[in-house]
């Protein structure tokens, strides 16, 4: 069984995303930092999105400016296998994406039963919350801003239960940037 | 001028209490944590409180119960000076405790600019999201417990505007938790 991981930015106080939905706020560009999340744009793994997350990304990577402004974060992002979650999408696009349109659940269990790398979900804060609740999620890699937002969406809203995670890894960055990796206990 | 920090367990989806004002989901006790938070109490700074951990406090930490569980942390918290901020209450029966009534900013403006040694809040969201906000703190250290809560209180939901701050210092212990150092920046 391949495993399904999350890989999202929050805020000090717990958000991936302020009250507008604007995600600018995550970005802290130095040579460290630009190493660090171009290597996990490698192109090894597979992607997976909510509609909110994919449109967005499906509006950048794609273009010009992209190109030009991480080269090979956007050659990685748009080559990689990509799954979107959605209801509501009538086609995706993005190239090599898939379209799930079934319950989200048995989908997600399908997907990992399938031979493949493993899966990452970025942003998609409602798909990590209800995978979550399912406990559908095998890893949490968490990039904690040095920044309070005072209003904003966990990733965790509709999550019923407390969760306990194991911590497995930290690392600081010169950025004020702290990565986080923990699995389910 | 004395230095005003903060220190609090805060939940992965950044809240410091959950729904119901519950704050045990914090407790995570081992040998290398106990002497960590020990050494936190070691009564050489002073303390500040809101009503509502104020009364939390007060009603735990003279007890016997207290000098029992955890006696070299219970020493330090009766003894040294402590400040409570409330327009409600009476009076403040809790040891060495002074109650602070007038305005929030001026009256921690003017404890900041006494002689004496660095001020710590502890809980108190209420307090720490006010004084953010008139940017009286200088320094969090957040300890980031591996523990989902799905809804809860932020420390910071009176914030009107993003607050950069500077990271100093990380330390990651066996039992999950990050300790987190940030100063204003």
């Amino acid at each position: 069984m391949r495993k399904l991981h999350v890989f999202n930015m929050v805020s000090l106080d717990g958000f991936f995303t302020d009250a507008r939905g604007d995600m600018s706020w995550a970005h802290r560009r130095d040579p460290e930092w630009t190493e660090f999340s171009s290597g996990n744009a490698s192109g090894q793994g597979e992607l997976m999105f909510g509609r909110v997350t994919y449109e967005m990304m499906a509006a950048f990577w794609p273009t010009p400016q992209a190109a030009q402004m991480l080269p090979e974060v956007a050659v990685g992002m748009n080559a990689m296998r990509k799954y979107v979650i959605s209801r509501t999408l009538e086609a995706a696009t993005w190239q090599n994406t898939t379209l799930l349109k079934g319950d989200l659940a048995t989908d997600v269990r399908a997907l990992k039963a399938e031979p493949g790398p493993d899966i990452v979900i970025l942003g998609s804060g409602t798909i990590v919350s209800q995978l979550t609740a399912a406990k559908l999620i095998d890893g949490y890699q968490l990039v904690l801003s040095p920044t309070v937002l005072g209003k904003g969406r966990t990733l965790f809203e509709t999550v019923p239960e407390r969760l306990g995670l194991t911590l497995t890894k930290t690392r600081a960055f010169q950025n004020g940037n702290v990565v986080l990796w923990y699995e389910l206990a």
